[in-house]
């Protein structure tokens, strides 16, 4: 049986760097431990873990990009939540089987191994979900 | 020093608890485990843990609540992020003397005597933030 086990993280989308390093880091203080180019989906993300997930800042970095739509229309905000899965390709099936849109037919592979895919937010009141299985 | 302890759960706004239920319960396999009304808020919630955190579907249950004003405004979505934090009144002094913007003056009481406050979206990035201290 395909199982989620945690929430991985929550995805922000920013505008102004400082900004929301001067919030998320020195006011609630939390810390940025890595900052990584994602050119795949034309972003650059910092990552601060909280308790077994994390936050991660995302910012565009092309504005051909999905993220640079999102702020360009609603503005910075919460882009999207990740479940972390056992079992990503059972998930998918069964999610196809109960009739749940997907935003690709088949999960795509992060360079460290880590498999994804998005489900659309039709199918989840509104919210980009991320599935992610961990090598 | 306060400090953030881990995601405490991440708020879905929905308007339909059926097709809630079939995507987060039936689909992706997580449990409803309890569900509440908050007449405070004005809605009800129903939580589903997921790790050490939770997932929670709200629905406002009167149309003058704040969740029913986003609801009308946005549709279904992502409402806030909540924290778990050590030392709340430490954390909020804090926030304040870092220009932080909070909804209220002070944190409030839940029955079961968890102390929470907000930190208004101009503040961070877009996101209404929560922030929780358990008792």
């Amino acid at each position: 049986m395909p199982k989620v086990k945690r929430i991985d993280h929550v995805a922000i989308v920013i505008d102004d760097v400082d900004a929301a390093a001067a919030f998320w880091q020195d006011a609630l203080g939390l810390s940025i431990t890595k900052v990584e180019e994602e050119p795949a989906e034309k972003t650059v993300v910092a990552f601060l873990p909280v308790g077994d997930g994390e936050i991660e800042l995302v910012k565009p970095t092309d504005k051909e990009s999905g993220t640079a739509r999102f702020l360009e229309k609603r503005g910075p905000g919460m882009h999207h939540i990740c479940l972390e899965v056992e079992g990503l390709d059972d998930m998918v099936a069964h999610l196809k089987a109960q009739g749940v849109q997907l935003i690709t037919e088949s999960p795509a592979q992060k360079p460290d191994g880590t498999r994804y895919i998005f489900i659309h937010p039709k199918s989840a009141q509104g919210v980009l979900v991320e599935l992610y299985e961990k090598p």
